[in-house]
């Protein structure tokens, strides 16, 4: 097995790019594209994109409007979705620890996961009842790089990885509080490492805060990130050391789910 | 645009393999299982296999534990899954529609879509509140020459196209009252465009009925299928025909949303 192997190249593209229009179709404003409009925003052969959604279409993993002649997300994704909610029972457990977190928080809570391409994606979330929150989209991804999730998740692997990672994806600026200063966001993940939480006080987003902690797979190696969001002025010291306290709880009580199975 | 062209090969059989496997891995049986067992079952060459588990698994479509060394679905799909279902509003009020026709016949009622290989596969089915009842698996498929279902799918295709598929997929004998000669399937057909419903009565399984009826496109293909099933001992020849106007009701309102499309 070398499913651990890091590849520069997908070994099985097609794949790879069936994935890709899955994920493009799944956003709001790409609810319906023709194919035209696909090859164009995935940048691929438009031959290409034609026999891998003619495949797709065949097992309604998409569906096709002959009048409009767009192409969306096909029933048999509910299916598989429904069957993998139904065996990831973990996610249900995570969920409800997620909900008692939004409670006791009265925050927007997220669990974040590694994807391909360096990227972290949205993959549940919990939202106090409060008139003003924050608010997530699920299956949004974003660099690994970004945010108090980001710096959580990179602070946990291996400082090798990480740094191999930060050279490849870059760190991008959001705003004037962003770390850009590879040293300096070590020393930071460094940080992080020793209090077994990450802070972003708008380093992502002007305004908001967010405070991250790692979730472990029963291997020891870093496998989510639990994390809080809501409006910068909403806080002080005081309850961001309270939230950080309530989220190393919740990723703790979501590893032992994981240590488990 | 040659969608609708029909070819023997797949276009993409990588992609072909990845559906192959995500479909394998969502049957209750295959919850979790290892690259040799995938490849062994799938009959994929073991180096195929491994390089599109790989891709499936950088994206989450699949997830591995390294201490088993198993697959399961990935979480995802759960994301994707979740997006096709608020996409297909249709799917929502088509199954609003089935819960009532299940309360209306206490009877399980269940809507079968068609998929590559000449197929048949469930989409969403309504159980009645009684004590013993006909269930089936969202998910699972079989062949478009089957029971009550297949044979109201095949009765609204051109004549021509339901014809080449008898030929390649056969008509089994699952009982002593299934038909299986292939003109006497077709005069059956005509029956069953006449009266715009199919009845199955221990065809596929004995002590079981089905009855069938078409709902189509907005350009008036046949898209899918909606049925009741129960046990054949509750059933007679009043009860059916009762049964039979309701799921033919049931069949015109979902192909309703689909013209309002």
């Amino acid at each position: 097995m070398v499913l651990e192997e890091k590849e520069n190249k997908s070994g099985a593209p097609a794949v790879e790019m069936a994935i890709k229009i899955l994920t493009y179709l799944s956003r709001y404003r790409n609810k319906n594209r023709t194919l035209a409009e696909i090859a164009r925003d995935l940048n691929i052969n438009k031959s290409s994109c034609h026999r891998i959604l003619k495949v797709l279409l065949d097992y309604r993993l998409v569906s096709y409007d002959k009048n409009t002649r767009q192409f969306s997300l096909g029933s048999f994704l509910i299916v598989l979705g429904s069957r993998a909610s139904e065996f990831n029972d973990y996610l249900k457990i995570a969920k409800q620890h997620l909900k008692e977190l939004a409670e006791t928080t009265k925050q927007t809570c997220v669990l974040v996961e590694p994807i391909a391409n360096n990227r972290l994606v949205y993959i549940a979330k919990e939202e106090p009842e409060a008139a003003v929150r924050i608010t997530v989209s699920i299956g949004q991804s974003f660099p690994v790089t970004s945010a108090s999730f980001g710096k959580c998740y990179l602070a946990f692997l291996p400082e090798k990885e990480a740094r191999e990672i930060v050279k490849e994806v870059g760190i991008k600026q959001f705003t004037d509080k962003s770390i850009t200063n590879v040293e300096e966001f070590f020393q930071s993940l460094e940080v992080i490492r020793k209090q077994g939480y990450a802070v972003s006080f708008e380093e992502h987003t002007p305004g908001v805060f967010g405070i991250s902690a790692p979730v472990f797979d029963n291997s020891g190696s870093v496998r989510m990130v639990v994390s809080c969001i809501g409006l910068a002025s909403s806080v002080n010291e005081e309850t961001i050391n309270f939230y950080a306290d309530k989220v190393k709880t919740t990723a703790q009580k979501i590893t032992a789910i994981f240590s488990d199975m």
